[in-house]
């Protein structure tokens, strides 16, 4: 009998002392318990660590850190994952760590350089495979992309390993767990070995890794399953290279998996950055509404503050709905109007602008009254700003720039205005978090009399469709036409799309959770005759 | 006798149809003088097209392009670069196209994945050498950095190789050029080889490429060089394999080329947005004198509007050298004192700050209400704003994100402050464009009484050599201070220049001119505990 233990743990990118000292402690509590511990991905570096990995720095730490833990790996075997410069190439290597050495190394094969990865940028592949050896079983090792592979699956199993241990740092979007399982309980099948796959979980930037640590048999069944977006050490039992079935985990349903992520995702930040508490306008819209709902959850209505910023344009029940959430959640909440300083400034320009109509120009100025008075509160009570913008407004540049998009945080980025009601609805599923009516009323930027969203964009429900088709499968024009969308429509969306590059390259970061995020997911020129 | 035309040309990314329509007029043109003509890397996407190349659209313009300079390759042969898409693969391509047909194409061998480059994100290499026979000549094919490494060019001439045409997207840094050609020259005497090296020129979001072209001879002597920073089409002789010697344009000195860079890419970046004029804020300080100087030297003074904004820690020196600027350059000027928004939101905010000592806060607000002024007037006229913050305040933090970092550009956001006087001084050599007041002024923000920088930073001769050393050089802080420079500095600056990565990730684009700039160049982590 062998006992793995599957590491779910958090770490802090860049942080090799102290990602060491939770390898160490993590050793030390399993000691007796597990015979092999593994860990996530680069568990030294966390993940990405981006060009700090260019720092020649970063190699002595990793070095002084790797002789630490090898000091720890006794009576307890070590996996973990770090950057290893071998003969003047950097590898991802997975190191075996017994009997106080690195007794193995196994450097990656497969390196994604797509969507938000870069690993070309900075590793060699490697091209051999490892194996060793506990209580008479064989191991071998993989490094996250390599099980995506047959090749690296192929070359270890033929290395005799009847166990593949696959560290991970594998971001979440919608549906990745499942994906994951399916595709890995294929490769265990077809090359007959058991896999023991082991994610990383927390935020990082704008990933969100949500662990999901899972085990299958040589035959591709699922033994077990670790938990999603919360650290575990899960202990699995193997009798020779068989796993015996244990807990899994269910996957909960999709608005929980996405909401969790979101909650996660902005706690890490926050916290990571070193903010405790945050500070963000509610304007009785269900963006900012529900934006509220997920920074309570992730770091306490005590630490929260919100400003309700009317102006002429505000309705009263805005107001009211802003209130009344604010006092369903317990937070701090204050009203400032933005009259005055929106008044000083029409002051200001009138001279400018004298002959000139209304515009655009004096809706921003109010948004970006709002911009200051948050962002002074943020600077003044040392709380991070999160701003409340969702992906289809981001998508189409419905939002001002240094206004309603100022902020260090934009935790609905990467969600879809439909799924925001979504996510609300569910929310509210047991207790009313998100005033009803907020759910329930046509969404306005209130920057003008009777403004509504729908004046200047199509339905949401349309508008969502065509950002999906033409953002995240990168359909042209004439294939969403064909589809049954009307052509004006199409036209005018990836128009603004593309024009509006300039807007999203200055805005703040946020949670990915769809399959193409805004970000280093989506590398766009802003200067684009496409 | 065969005539060779480098056709320095200057694309615009994504624009395929324009770019191909760009193409054939210089087919046209040059039928009947030249033999050859040589175009740069990608020459139909422009460069660099990131992840447009994944929109399968994107091929099929390609093909639709191709198939129309074919036919214009009649009496000509056309050497273009295009992005193709071969068994499935995608390859960065240099296609011959002659008697109206693609004849044939080279697959670059070489894919850089460092620096700003990403060609592995949608890249393969290729492996194979591809000759071609012109009067009797034998000509080998390469794209950019194939000519860095050995092995394509070794190919080259293994394959009979005579002379290589190499099509270039190679971005301008300090000193890029003379590095260029001493390399390619090498690789010219040592493979045997006369070389045709064709650049791209103009801007494209943060890079400038810089043209200056050349040709060496196959013993690695330079016969000519083509004008850096403007379009050409420079024709070469050659008696069989051999270039005849021709106009060797010089290189400018070190402060020319760094401020055409910076004009090149300002008024790039600005006319292919489609913006013809720019308003930025004159504050009497050195960076805006300098950015003012350059968009004169862009777009022009008719196209440039400029605002002074004090408030009541402005001094009377400030708006003087401010005005005394805008009259010696003939732009519009106006004034609008900033109290009135500054005086509305200290009065809003008087409850919620009660008990409270003035601190970083207030002087945001001053930034900000600037920030609002100047975007209020981009907004209502159509200009672009232009921010003018530089290098060592981005590095730092020293700048207000929504305040003085708003904004569609940041001319001087790659260059130090120790080199904003340089260049500023430079841009004064034959006449006063910048009051020399302030050039000699000690550099203030003006937000509090008596304010200056150096009450917040080291002396900027300090800070910059540190700032080089640990974000160009990746030396650690031990190493800097091996190097003579003070801990206390040393570990200070380091600090502030990664926990103000969050600024810099809002920040606009601006001119690369170093060899590590912010941007696509540095990908840092924001959460980073290193």
């Amino acid at each position: 009998m062998t006992t793995i233990a599957l590491a779910q743990i958090n770490l802090l990118v860049g942080d090799i002392a102290g990602n060491a000292r939770q390898v160490i402690a993590c050793a030390d509590r399993l000691r007796g318990s597990a015979d092999i511990v593994v860990f996530p991905e680069l568990t030294l570096t966390g993940y990405p660590p981006e060009d700090l990995l260019l720092r020649p720095a970063c190699d002595a730490r990793v070095a002084a850190a790797l002789h630490d833990i090898a000091a720890a790996a006794v009576g307890v075997t070590l996996v973990i994952g770090y950057p290893a410069v071998r003969d003047g190439v950097r590898y991802n290597v997975a190191g075996v760590l017994r009997d106080g050495v690195v007794e193995a190394e196994y450097r990656k094969m497969q390196l994604p350089n797509y969507s938000v990865f870069d690993e070309r940028r900075y590793f060699e592949p490697g091209a051999n495979a490892v194996v060793f050896v506990q209580n008479g079983v064989r191991f071998g090792l993989s490094v996250c992309e390599d099980i995506w592979f047959d090749a690296p699956v192929q070359r270890a199993a033929a290395a005799g390993a009847q166990v593949l241990l696959n560290l991970n740092a594998s971001p979440f979007h919608e549906g990745k767990g499942q994906e994951r399982e399916t595709l890995v309980a294929d490769r265990a099948a077809r090359f007959g070995v058991a896999v023991v796959y082991v994610n990383l979980v927390g935020g990082q930037d704008e990933l969100v890794f949500d662990g999901s640590s899972f085990v299958v048999d040589a035959g591709g069944e699922l033994k077990h399953r670790a938990g999603q977006f919360s650290v575990s050490e899960t202990l699995v039992g193997f009798e020779d290279a068989v796993p015996q079935a244990g807990e899994i985990a269910p996957f909960a349903e999709r608005e929980a998996q996405i909401y969790a992520a979101l909650v996660l995702g902005t706690r890490d930040y926050v916290r990571k950055i070193g903010f405790r508490s945050v500070v963000l306008g509610l304007s009785g819209g269900i963006d900012s509404a529900l934006t509220l709902a997920i920074a309570v959850d992730a770091l306490g209505a005590e630490n929260i503050e919100v400003v309700s910023m009317p102006s002429r344009y505000t309705a009263d029940i805005s107001n009211a709905d802003a209130l009344r959430q604010a006092e369903l959640l317990g937070v701090a909440h204050q009203t400032i109007s933005i009259e005055p300083a929106f008044e000083a400034f029409l002051g200001m320009l009138a001279e400018t602008f004298a002959g000139t109509e209304p515009d655009a120009t004096e809706e921003n100025i109010q948004a970006r009254c709002r911009g200051i008075v948050l962002m002074a509160i943020s600077n003044k009570r040392g709380r991070m700003l999160l701003t409340t913008g969702n992906k289809s407004e981001m998508s189409v540049g419905y939002a001002t720039l240094y206004g309603d998009m100022a902020g260090g945080f934009a935790p609905l980025k990467d969600v879809h205005k439909t799924l925001v009601y979504a996510l609300s609805r569910w929310r509210n599923r047991d207790a009313e978090v998100i005033p009803q009516r907020v759910i329930e009323r046509p969404p306005s930027a209130e920057l003008r009399p009777d403004q509504k969203d729908t004046d200047s964009l199509p339905d949401y429900e349309l508008l969502d469709a065509i950002l999906v088709r033409y953002v995240e499968h990168d359909h042209s024009v004439d294939e969403i036409v064909d589809e049954g969308y009307p052509r004006a429509d199409v036209e005018r969306i990836a128009r603004m799309v593309d024009s509006n590059e300039y807007k999203r390259r200055q805005a703040p970061p946020g949670v990915k959770i769809t399959r193409r995020a805004y970000g280093r997911d989506r590398r766009y020129p802003i200067v684009n005759g496409f």
